[in-house]
């Protein structure tokens, strides 16, 4: 159970951005902007990976589930490879230059000293583009938000993780603007 | 230097935000919303002393003294106060209820799921509100955002403490919607 009255008893993050619609309306277009706006050189599919793989080390349930769904969704995969890039994305059958950007998110996701000249270079090197690694840090960063936010907060989220899966296209389709707070 | 060409020299984070306008102006809502505006029961120096206390345990230089010299100045303190929160709250003069924000914070920036019930708990015996609390763990996690952003892309900052106490008595005047998308 949540540690505040959240005085609405919907799962994960939509909980408290019910609860205060002034910053749960930001944290929707933070989400829109970074991970389904379409002007984007990274995919929708990279772009939720990275949310989930950083989730995921941060061991926030809710916030994994959806995004590893999401991924899953775009990358038209089974959830086996979600799990795989999970687990260890260095063995993964994805492109080099998304190793090279889930190694920086991992490195934002310990803290943004972490992240090297080294990584840079890496991804630079592999294709990618200054926009592309900003966005890769600014995804990480946000992650390690919302992760804070929904386990700070206690809020609960289903287990079965097949209402991820089946919630995956709507919110594909509809993306996240309004996501949080329409009940 | 900055990890990619961010096309300004601006300090901080209002270099990347420049850089990327599209993600810079959500983020300086959500700064604006948490630590701004006036319809808040926690003061505008408490909300801006927990972003600076999380910044110091992140070593977030650019953060903590941005806002380490905000919280300054609608204290109307000196800096060895400042300095006295960051290192050791417990034994600084603040009222028990903020120490026991500033303990839910400093959980929050350790990761979401070290908040314990009974932190909770002392802070609402102490008179915290749930919205207190919502906005303390959201202050404290969006500025573990924050400051992965300025280092993650390595941003510079001022070494010079002064400057950023004689810009923040701007800052406390125009708020933060256009903070950092003004040259």
């Amino acid at each position: 159970m949540a540690y505040i009255d959240l005085q609405n008893d919907l799962p994960g993050i939509r909980g408290p951005m019910i609860f205060r619609p002034e910053t749960g309306t930001i944290l929707n277009e933070l989400a829109e902007v970074l991970l389904h706006q379409e002007n984007n050189s990274l995919s929708r599919g990279d772009r939720e990976m990275i949310g989930a793989y950083v989730s995921s080390l941060n061991d926030c349930f809710f916030c994994h589930h959806v995004h590893g769904a999401m991924a899953q969704y775009y990358y038209q995969c089974d959830t086996a490879l979600i799990d795989q890039i999970k687990a260890d994305f260095y063995s993964a059958p994805i492109s080099p230059k998304m190793k090279s950007l889930l190694t920086i998110a991992a490195s934002v996701q310990q803290g943004g000293k972490k992240v090297t000249p080294g990584q840079i270079e890496e991804a630079r090197k592999l294709g990618a583009t200054d926009l592309e690694i900003h966005d890769t840090v600014l995804i990480a960063a946000a992650f390690c938000m919302f992760n804070r936010y929904v386990d700070g907060l206690n809020t609960w989220a289903p287990q079965d993780r097949q209402i991820y899966i089946d919630r995956a296209p709507m919110r594909a389709r509809e993306g996240y603007s309004q996501a949080g707070l329409v009940k």
